[in-house]
């Protein structure tokens, strides 16, 4: 059989096919070069796997699409603290060559900016560090996300170099600031460099992938970066990614993002997926014109919007069986925050004689008289307990309780903690606890 | 047992007791006759539990936290494409009471500045509607939203009426602009009078519950906004919801939030909890500081960023297991996009005779000559088959695959979608399918 | 003789029917009433003539050309200090509907635009005027300007304020800074009253030809502002008075001067003329298309460009003749600081035997070891005396001077003081001293 | 005698000489060396005597004082047209080292900021000019203006290179716009050596004469720039000179100038002075202090505001006599417009059969039925002949007129028209008419 999802891709570019608006750049010799036809897409899963529509093995430079992943290297090699002294935090929808210092401290607004790009490369490796290394830093970084060596493209270095002169602006002005401490000639050409970086959207998505499950690479299963550092670089492409459309883009798409004016646009959806696309039309905010069409319908068809509630952690606590004076608390799925809450508040309805007093009620607010009545509510009342623990509440005090692991598929860290701070109050109450846990959930990895 | 998540947030107010720094508002008396020692803290969960711990019954002004509320009913009202053809979706860090206007279209920036909101305020209902009907909308959406009729506050309404010369000064700069159409003085009589709806934690908590559950009341199960809406809230309320720090706010605490110079602090994570804070000094950018401290702090214990990435979905498939000419594909937990593309990567290596021919794999990038060797990698192709699919490959075709989702918590629509479509192709491939779906979660809701 | 300037002035009119472009201000329903083919202008001096062109009888509202007047009225009634507190002296070339506030101060920028005029209005006659009496304020004091009782048209007026979003917008935000004390919308009713008074362009021209005048209405001879007032109107009108077209205006046509969005253009320059010109017409700044033309026609024609140099004063030394032990300083014309450095001058140069020691010479700076030898030069030097008091240099001391004033037109204060030093220095050098003043031109007015 | 003004000034330094607020400015080492105390002060008048006072001998780089020099330069070189399409006409208060251009053209607000100077530094010579031409030219024009070859000065131009990334930063955004056409380095490298001229407060004056006068130059008489050229210096350096002090200055000093951070400052009125001062102490806006306050204090005791209302030209017409029927036209003083036009007021009133016709009046507006009564009015009155051409309405005719120009000083070339036309018409009126030009002031130079 062959996998759907690559016919679903393949009819998705289908179905931009007519759309011939915008232009490519011509701000640079090379970028209007490109051969306005080509389209490609590609979606990488946190879990490894990589499927590509179109002209999946076209090379583009990587543009302003590095701009996220040379952050996180600054962020890797000077921490957090250190490279937000330089550069802001600052939503800005600003355009992508625009000066956007902060009033009084002078920083970039953020890193997807250009100021804020060149401000970010010179923090790569460290403050000895030489040109070279910086640039190394930078493109051997991609290359480890992007599964393969990544090059610089000679001819797109010169041509941008040639044409350097905003860029060198925003060098100066950030030098004459202590923003950089090297020369800002250096800088900017290291930037570029990093900018003239060669990669197809197989590249982009397993990139965006890498960002996606908090570091760990999905093809090799190693840890590339900390969970820290994706989590800020997702932070800033969620509000400052797509130019002066990111507002607009959050709204509408809701997928972490950042476009280069090659015509790329990378997309990283927290815990799911990495994104991919190429089209080198660009539309008024320097965005593709089908990359962000791309983006826009995946979000829809595939409920890929970072907003987009889902109840995920509600039904963690698949039922409440009494029998004796023993409970049996039978627990499934993942156990992140909202999960694990849910298990707290059945161990408290248990009737273990040890209930708590009534003014700890009063930090339980019900406003409504009646137990919900609509189905969603019962259902709702069902999953976590609520009906059996009353049926157990007349009953003789509960002596033991075992809570079932054997459907649970992980427990978050976050879980486990408040999991474990109910057994050991249970135990201070005096019941007896027993974990059935085969796999080790809890306390296992 | 007692519900140690109280305990927890009685902690939390506890650690911060000694934060005195900030000061209450003073630009409208009344505010600054607040008591700048009250707290309070309230998280409300999506399947309706609500936490709350110190000054949970201290009522206060909603002030700026209403302007989430009348954003979802003017959408509900009047249609996401008409709110934002008065309304856009900028970024913006700007202050609260600046003008923030686009350059060309005069729409105020986003509807968490002032000027939106005025411009929100007289969306609701519609373009008949009267002052007063305007606002009761406004109050009763909140009150339906708290789960009780809330009330405007008197002294507050005419204490900042008494004070209303920047929102007037908006609202005729909005009215020059075409944005009002009715009364300048009218609308922001309207918007005060929301302002000064009085609210306690548990209020803010469980109505930040509504839309971090998509719109689901969490107490009454009730479906009180849509989905499509809340995703836009959340959406505007992640990259503008804390006046100037918004961009700082998404990097270290990343849960949509609104801040009120009252000293609330409203926060809603999709899918998880809704968040309510309250203590009346306010930092420079006019946030609660204890508010936003509580909130880091929880975020960072509780895992609740919206960034941290979390490998959901990635463990969809339990195991692969022949038996003769019949494949019985397990599923578990709860099926999303991320789900649904493992069951059909799992369906299309399943050796039917019918596999993707040499051209299909050209769509799935594996840079590595090798499979994956660490323990991460191997758990992975563990989880979703793949080593069971290599050890079935030599063997004769496949006849026929058994699905079982007995272990399956939820099938999301996506979900649904593509394991429909996986099946679909399976057949046509001539292999007999059976699906076992005891709880028909993947047919029924 | 019919005075030929008349002619001039149809010429000019003349010359300009045929420009057709831009179009009558339509943000107003009255303004856009306008017969955009009314054409008038109006020249008025300082010494009280009035000669006009065109529709010179058609009446407009006055608009933004009052900003000037009510700042005069202003500046009398308050003082130049306290004024300044609440308006800014910024050159600002923003539209005139801009809100321009200082970032710090919240000041309005200047008094030209809105912000700054609202503004000024609250400050004309005192702390407890009535609305009505700052309004009769700025229309009798724009009467008296004109000459002859101006009234308020109550239809521009009731149009005006029936579309005054934006000056309330502005009223609004002062009073939120503080800058306006009284109701916002006393005070734009006010300003909106000044604005609908009418007049015509022989009022404009006699109003300028006062300011320009330094305060002496040109047909009464009565002093109606102080000259220091006037002073301060020309300076924020030369750099503030024509919108966004403030520089270039400065740059081209150089004449203190300021349009309002009817069409009118008032101009006066210092110490020569008042310039009113009419016709209805807008450029994209919201100037008077033709009424710009003509002023810079007339400032190329008649020489008025105020940064156009002169040589007046480097003449007022007619001869220095020797009789003997006696030197006659025959002087003329106007005596203001340049003509009356030049009689010292003359004066340190007579052969006292007293004369200054030489590291007084090294005061004065003659870098060419020989004496100017262009005709120019030698002209320059004979006006000044130079070359006489160089065929004096060998003689027997000077006993005695004669200064002659009878060929002097008038004497400033800042000549009269340094000719009377000059003669006390002579005095001290034990020289006898006469001058000769039948008309009284050193000691009298 | 010693010359007065000599004193004045000292005690002008004397009086300054307890003010010790601001610094030295810090942001080149060079700068920061400054002595502090140092203070001079020199005016030259156009007439060619220089006047200094204190350390008049101490040299200090020009800095942005050779702003208007070389934009002077520029103007000639270029032509007017050209150079205002690189650089506006923009008053702005902006900081010296803002960006501070246009929205839409890019251009620099005005020649008077850094991002205009570096623009204007462009422009030197012409198109195909070398890094070095342009240098020489702004320094050899700032040597021809002061009278002495200046020189770079090394050290200043080497630390000033050594933190030039502001100035990069400029040079290579206006680049980037297509401003510049040589490399930013070059360009910026030569404006920086313009800046590093090393000058004196006598060179300042000297040179400051010079725009003051038109473009004479007031030591050679020598024609160094065209009068069109000084004219827009002048306006551009009275709305940009003295950086965010810019519209206080006017209104306050009123003199055009220019300051730089050496803490040297420039003045020019036209037709009167140049003015040099320097302190290195500067206040906030990077102004001299006591430099500012120097230029303040002469403004006021000098008369020196621009804005100052003079009666020049209202008393040309000494006497109107009639012997019989022929009248005599006594006229004196200089003849610009004001005093043309009085004397052809005087004319049209002579009462020779031919007088306007009755329409022709109703273009003169006099408002008031009575003679003006006020003293000030009696005198204007009799200064302009009325009561004089009133006695003589009654008698028959008037034949011949003669015009006695004895008194005259100088007849400006717009005077010479209007007499000239007037002449023409009472010829044309049938009168005798005789001009007594002793001097040849109507037909000569």
């Amino acid at each position: 059989m062959r996998h759907p999802f690559v016919d679903y891709l393949e009819g998705l570019l289908g179905s931009l096919e007519h759309v011939t608006e915008g232009d490519v750049a011509r701000y640079i010799p090379i970028l209007a070069e490109a051969d306005p036809s080509l389209s490609a897409v590609a979606v990488a899963t946190t879990s490894g796997r990589v499927h590509t529509a179109g002209d999946a093995d076209a090379e583009f430079s990587i543009q302003s699409v590095s701009k996220p992943f040379t952050y996180a290297g600054a962020l890797e090699d000077r921490g957090v603290e250190l490279v937000d002294e330089y550069v802001a935090l600052n939503p800005s929808g600003e355009a992508f060559n625009e000066l956007s210092l902060e009033a009084d401290s002078h920083r970039p607004d953020n890193a997807m900016i250009n100021a804020g790009a060149i401000a970010v490369h010179q923090l790569l490796v460290g403050p000895g560090a030489t040109p070279a290394e910086r640039t190394e830093r930078a493109v051997s970084l991609m290359s480890t996300l992007a599964g393969r060596r990544l090059r610089v493209d000679e001819r797109t270095f010169e041509s941008e170099m040639a044409n350097a002169d905003r860029n060198l602006a925003l060098g100066h002005m950030l030098r004459s600031h202590g923003i950089l401490q090297d020369r800002a000639e250096d800088v900017v050409a290291g930037y570029i460099a990093q900018c003239s970086v060669m990669v197809n959207v197989r590249d982009l998505a397993v990139m965006g992938a890498t960002l996606a499950s908090g570091g760990i690479h999905p093809l090799t299963g190693d840890r590339v970066l900390s969970s820290l550092v994706c989590r800020q670089v997702l932070s800033v492409m969620s509000s400052a990614g797509m130019y002066d459309a990111a507002g607009q883009w959050m709204a509408h798409v809701g997928i972490p993002a950042k476009s280069g004016v090659s015509g790329a646009v990378l997309g990283a959806l927290p815990g799911q997926v990495g994104i991919g696309t190429y089209s080198p039309r660009l539309d008024p905010f320097g965005n593709s014109v089908r990359g962000v069409e791309m983006c826009r319908i995946m979000s829809e068809d595939l409920d890929l919007h970072i907003m987009e509630a889902d109840a995920i952690g509600s039904t963690v606590v698949r039922s409440v069986r009494r029998e004796g004076d023993t409970v049996h608390l039978h627990l499934q799925g993942v156990i992140r925050f909202g999960g694990g809450e849910s298990v707290l508040a059945a161990m408290t309805e248990l009737g273990t004689g040890a209930d708590p007093d009534p003014v700890d009620w009063a930090h339980c607010f019900y406003p409504f008289s009646e137990e919900p009545d609509t189905a969603a509510g019962r259902a709702a009342a069902q999953d976590e307990g609520r009906t059996a623990a009353e049926a157990l509440e007349q009953e003789a005090p509960v002596r033991a309780v075992v809570v079932h692991l054997e459907r649970v598929d992980r427990v978050a860290p976050v879980g486990r903690r408040l999991i474990e701070d109910g057994l050991k109050r249970l135990r201070a109450d005096g019941v007896q606890v027993r974990v059935e846990d085969p796999d080790g959930v809890l306390t296992g990895g």
